[in-house]
């Protein structure tokens, strides 16, 4: 006997979670099937958690930066059990209540696919009359010099019950960047090794000030650190093994290098698809190599933007194309954002913040591309803001189209900052236009009269 | 003899130097007349010394809202000595450095209009050959219920070198709920009178909310006051008394019932126009009531927008269209935001942010008006910024163009998220359109998505 559901979604993360509700909003029936917490990743091991640990540390940083504050410290207890309320201590019947409520039946249990439409979640068999979205996420990847450590992954990093007394980072992506501002602030002595700069997807100046700011916290930045081997001890120590001769001992070491879609074990072979493989999918989410039309894939498994908001755009996107097929009609909206104008907030001491294309980028698209930098201290507002506000603003201007098409903020602050440029880039507002969005006196965001300002505007 | 220029400047605040400064990069000359401080009443008597005051007190009341933070406090004498650098001592010795820089001449003295083009700069007389420029800005009224207590004002306020014990506020504008946030937190008993609700000229949650904050921070705040009259005994105690019999005993006063232009003493009536009046201008800042093209005014005497950045930029536009004239055309840009588009941060604890038109605004310009609201505290982002977050987002929608014209934000850590808004409705970007601007997870901002979904995108 099988069940039937007009939309089978893989995956109760937020992203299967939205486009499941939104093919239901489009009238449809649909299923989510999910192994482990219905919220995903995200809810219980990444965002969630992270920013719990990281507002603390970021509050009481801001604070000590404004001269007549004094005092401001962190309690790491406190700290840890404000995470554990924002990850629900791991326990998903607040979020199987808006499945519930959002009228999303929910099967527990492995989603497997089983050729055309068909799907197992666990043993039960369920077909899907109009389709199949695969919205599975990414895990960690833990590189074989690591593996013998049996390292953290972004997992463990975000859910620890103690803080560790020496941490070794592996990584210096966001995860890793991340988790160094959190435990260092918190107690423990961390070592970051990055095999290259950090956070090396954005413009250096970015990193840079990351570095800097992890280092003023006491953390021990190295970038160009080649891992070579590392191991855990009997009394659970571990060393790790650089390729210039030096060891790191530790209590914990943390793999934080980068993510596979977790694709390996849904049945792709079924359809004709490789398993393990990214998802590659067309503007409406639908997967380019699968036949029939019926299946989809939505949020990191299709590594278009590895990021919860944007998994949540694509399942909102998702659902409601495959309700406008099932009515017969194409969809009003398709995915515009995730090549053009992903925003991102990387919620270090001082934060970062990204949105559209950088330079390069925006050069390999064959823009004709001017690139304007301002440093954010020089802006009234940014120095009330905090005391020797250091901060850097990159905008990246499309000179045939004369919209702004990038930008990417690095400072105190700034994480609030990074939608006005989303709105600017999605809404490919010309710069003659926004000389007219009069920024308040004395904000940061001055920041941006000063950035058109050196355009020559 | 006289000294000739193409423009000559009425005031040298930041209305008046943006004025000259473009004048001059449009190729003109340029002199300033200020019989006070180069830098004006922002500089010295308003934003820059309120918000060196009021800072730390966000950050530390920020630091405080986040659980696992503990230890905040404010030192008065450190955010009295933080407002003075900010208020540069009350020396203009860098305002002057800048104005020479920008190859502006300083006429120090009280500037007068004596007649067609020609101004005295107190005792010199000057001619200018293009443009007269008034930008005095505008200057506290105090009732005259008020006067005989010898109240402070605006300038006091931002300016006393120590904590009053008792300050009572007359008014609850955004001068008096700063105030009252500042002082309050620096230790004194605050009452702040207001004649009906806070912050009248926005959404009521706004009012509301800061007045919840301020009665948390322990202020007594009372509305639907009418202030009767008020005396200052010899031994410099002042009593201020209301309508309803009550007498309420203070050190000090603040009178932050208005502003009048400064334009009683600058020769209006030597061409016809009526001293002590508000001056309307068109598009391109001309005063509309002079006869021969060549008088302008910028800033708080055209009424337009009492703040700063809108004299900023009214002066840029202005200086641009002067600099066009003389050439032979007319200017490029035109002031679209004075009308359309005034954003105002409000630095309170929690802040209110505010770009565009309020709902009866929209109405009365004839638009078909919908009006989304929506608790930020229910976005994760704002749960995670600070601790059973109070705040509410309010979004007018002009239907037939299917654009935002206003929004308003309350809360905690809104003031930088207003750019967003004012970007929107100066771009005048579409819904469907402002879809595809993705808030990053998990920020405050993620608002914008909730208030899109709200109105069924």
């Amino acid at each position: 006997m099988t069940e039937e559901f007009d939309v089978i979604v893989l995956g109760a993360g937020p992203t299967g979670e939205n486009a499941a509700d939104r093919a239901v909003r489009g009238g449809l029936t649909a299923a989510v099937v999910e192994a482990e917490l219905v919220g995903g990743e995200c809810s219980y091991w990444a965002c969630m958690p992270s920013k719990g640990l990281l507002r603390p540390v970021a509050a009481a940083a801001e604070a000590s930066q404004v001269r007549g504050v004094t005092g401001a410290r962190l309690e790491p207890a406190g700290v840890l059990a404000r995470r554990d309320d924002f990850a629900h201590n791991w326990k998903d019947d607040g979020q199987v209540k808006w499945l519930d409520g959002a009228g999303i039946a929910l099967f527990r249990g492995n989603g497997r696919i089983a050729g055309d439409r068909f799907v197992y979640a666990g043993e039960k068999r369920l077909t899907a009359r109009q389709a199949v979205v695969i919205a599975t996420g990414t895990a960690a990847v833990i590189p074989d010099a690591l593996a013998p450590a049996r390292p953290w992954t972004s997992r463990e990093a975000t859910s620890a019950r103690s803080v560790p007394g020496r941490l070794v980072i592996v990584g210096g992506g966001v995860v890793g960047c991340e988790m160094a501002t959190a435990w260092s602030a918190l107690g423990s002595r961390v070592t970051l090794l990055a095999r290259g700069r950090l956070l090396d997807r954005l413009p250096d100046f970015a990193g840079d000030l990351v570095a800097a700011g992890l280092r003023d916290a006491g953390t021990d930045v190295r970038l160009g650190a080649d891992v070579t081997g590392a191991e855990r001890a009997a009394d659970g120590t571990v060393t790790v093994r650089l390729a210039d001769g030096t060891a790191i001992e530790a209590d914990e070491v943390l793999a934080a290098t980068g993510r596979a879609p977790r694709t390996g074990d849904i049945g792709l072979e079924t359809i004709g698809l490789r398993p393990g493989s990214w998802l590659e999918v067309d503007e409406t989410l639908r997967v380019r190599d699968a036949d029939g039309g019926w299946l989809y894939a939505c949020g990191d498994v299709n590594h278009l933007a590895l990021l919860t908001h944007m998994g949540k755009y694509q399942g909102r996107i998702c659902g409601d194309a495959i309700a406008a097929r099932a009515r017969g009609t194409e969809p009003a909206a398709t995915d515009w954002s995730s090549t053009r104008c992903v925003p991102q907030v990387v919620f270090t001491v001082p934060e970062v913040a990204a949105a559209g294309l950088s330079a390069p980028e925006a050069e390999r698209a064959g823009m004709r591309v001017r690139v304007v930098d301002y440093e954010i201290g020089d802006v009234a507002g940014a120095g009330l803001y905090a005391d020797d506000y250091a901060g850097h603003a990159q905008m990246v201007i499309d000179e045939d189209r004369r919209v702004i098409v990038g930008m990417t903020l690095a400072g105190p602050g700034v994480g609030e900052m990074i939608h006005a440029a989303t709105i600017a880039i999605a809404g490919e507002v010309p710069l003659e236009r926004l000389w007219h969005a009069v920024p308040s006196y004395p904000t940061i965001s001055e920041v941006w009269l000063r950035m058109l300002e050196a355009y020559g505007l």
